[in-house]
């Protein structure tokens, strides 16, 4: 660990603040959308075109699925407790966790090592599938309990990274991979929203190391809106009723 | 409260997901930004470029000011239980509290009010700084530590308002709430940067009742870039170690 | 604010751990309880046998309740994210807010405030029920959904502080508002359990400032038992499902 | 999972509350302590007075270490958001993660190990040792940045342990690791804290299982304490600056 560390992200003066070098006031306020700030805050670089377009769609696709586990447990800590808005959000995004966002990291190492495997990328995706088999586990971006036979993201997803000519070699990893997986499977298994946002941000040269905190984004804009239909159209007592009739006591 | 709550925001089918009845596969993702998407998914109808341009010019202005104790909680955290991201961005999103939120929905209040008083905005101005300094309390919006003699994010913020057109009532109010606070100390005090959120995304028709989540939503971008710095460059230890130091222990 | 701000609660040597100037190794460990400990640590003077008594059964009381929101929000949290137990417990104690524990400190208040009047106490309760059905406010620590006509747990709590010699003008102030809030509703309302724990704790000298904090902690452990009951025996997806029903989407 | 999800922690009905079967009002508040309550809560059964005392010996023993990131962590967001002093203390049980309750746990693992091997637990630890030392990693439950050459904290535990006659297989197992790890490295190593925990709960018949959830119940009631003296000797914004300080801009 260095001896004097150091930060790279922001600097102020009384006149200013510095944001990776820029001035926000001159050079950020008014002039990058808040994909672009995001970008150009996380990995100190402005993003192109491209890339906002493929982080804007996985930000989109993010945002919300209903009434997740995430969004219930928001739900029932903003009533609970109304005067902190904070805690309602923080909440939602303590179960942002390995159930989700692992997938979407663990489907980017394996797009990564099929991708930069010595050549064939079909018997690489085998192999993945094969270990994956041996050790009774799930392959990370495929499958989806209501999206069957097909999640309809991915479609999505895809033609936007296409659209901006970056549908590339992750993409076409992902799809070696779903032949060996249905191969496997004996059957069709969608590729899911998770599977292809790692694929076409990789495509768009967005490490995966980012991923996680990208996905924690866009599900606090989902669970803000949730907050604020809460306010006007409360739906928690509903929610924490049913949810406590489901489990009885036993004695 | 409704007998029978339900929600307006989301529904999915086998095929697609449904969000405030448009498809998110055909409809929102390649179609609409991160911040349009923000916008629809909290108030049900599309953003004009005017509001997506104010909103966007919030949301960059809120994301970063450095080393807050926002981001040295999340660093800290982060560092301790590396194994959940999750947990350190909620950290830093629990101290998006009243402190700060708070001065921003105060500020919406104060212009709210003096907009929709009965025509002469400065004598209201004037009755509001009163009441403050009658009750030995700040007015929200104005002063800050660094930032003196002037604010520079509110200039900004106000430029982009104008660029849009919609630099309007609630930014005007402002100006008269400023000279007031002025008037009142015998001295400048800038309007800071929540002031001037709150008056710009007010002119937007943004609601105040958004505006605490607007604010989190920004700060959670913010936080996960600290993050993705504290990964390759941490610093957790020396924030540490020096918050330890400037506490001793006294018998 | 201070200018060299201290902390009185800890400091260590290579050899020992001092905590509010005792030795953790030959003062502390093995000769307190987990109680006590709480109390030194929260208050710096070491509890009498009584306090000691009524603490516990404070946080006896209210470390379960079924399965509440918080508990929920818990479990929920837990399987969505079992890397991080401790996010799924901050999950649960982030809705221990107003709704629950601001009334013990709202009851503390009131209760404070009848004792230390000029003599009346019956008088003053009555001002305090009739100032509150004007403002039509709900009087603290009074009123339960389940347990009526009386909630058990107050009568248990006042038993432990008779039995210690303990129960003294809290309780008596209590039992007072009682009368006065059956009188202006023209029928009998319980006290409830936060009602109980504010009488006993401040008749016990525990000051209202920390009984917020008690609350999380009882709380606390009752959460680690809902996630170790839940790795055994998951009853997460459930509960999600049912709320999930439970609130329909409605275009 | 099953179909049908119970929970058989807690149940109510309009005159009482019942835990584990038992009258919360009858035969729980006044006749247990916390610490008792906790464990009869989270596993079923009564606790006898030697698990009791040892259950006690090891929440007093983790309840404080001064002021650690979790501390930090919560007074930071204490003074940013006292609103809520619930989002404090999540905040500093969000850093109660795998750094620290990882070794609790990992101790356990390899105690467990070395005590139900076939015999040879001296043979056992020295492998386990090698084992650690060939992949590079500590071994969990040695080692202390400021208390050398010795933790006072095991001698005190294990004190406390003899006292109760149950200082067992898992205490031997512990001393023999010792043995093992010192004789690797060539130098003495002390048995810490965790590793001491670990050993006397196993001792007293307390599962692995549960010693995560009672490191996070130890320091909630500590980051309670550290809220309570922020209250009336503010050193958040003291904390804060030098931690800004000592992480200076780079460009």
């Amino acid at each position: 660990m260095s001896k004097s560390p150091t930060t790279k992200i922001a600097t102020h003066t009384a006149d200013d603040v510095f944001v990776r070098g820029k001035s926000l006031c001159d050079d950020l306020i008014g002039k990058l959308t808040f994909t672009e700030m995001t970008y150009f805050h996380l990995l100190g670089t402005m993003p192109t075109p491209a890339q906002t377009a493929v982080l804007d769609a996985s930000l989109v696709t993010l945002m919300e699925h209903g009434l997740t586990p995430s969004v219930v447990a928001t739900r029932l800590v903003y009533t609970s407790a109304p005067e902190a808005m904070q805690g309602a959000v923080a909440a939602g995004i303590l179960a942002v966790g390995s159930l989700f966002v692992g997938t979407v990291e663990g489907a980017a190492q394996l797009l990564t090592r099929i991708v930069s495997g010595d050549g064939d990328g079909e018997a690489e995706a085998r192999r993945v599938v094969a270990e994956h088999r041996a050790q009774g586990k799930h392959v990370p971006g495929f499958g989806h309990p209501v999206h069957k036979p097909d999640d309809p993201r991915p479609g999505a997803l895809f033609r936007v990274a296409e659209a901006h000519g970056i549908a590339g070699r992750h993409v076409a990893a992902l799809k070696l991979l779903a032949a060996a997986v249905d191969d496997a499977a004996g059957k069709h298994v969608t590729i899911n929203a998770t599977g292809a946002i790692a694929a076409v941000l990789l495509d768009a040269s967005i490490p995966s190391s980012i991923m996680r905190g990208l996905a924690i984004l866009a599900r606090c804009a989902g669970l803000v809106g949730h907050i604020h239909e809460e306010q006007s159209s409360p739906a928690m007592r509903a929610m924490w009723e049913a949810a406590e009739r489901a489990v009885p006591h036993e004695p």
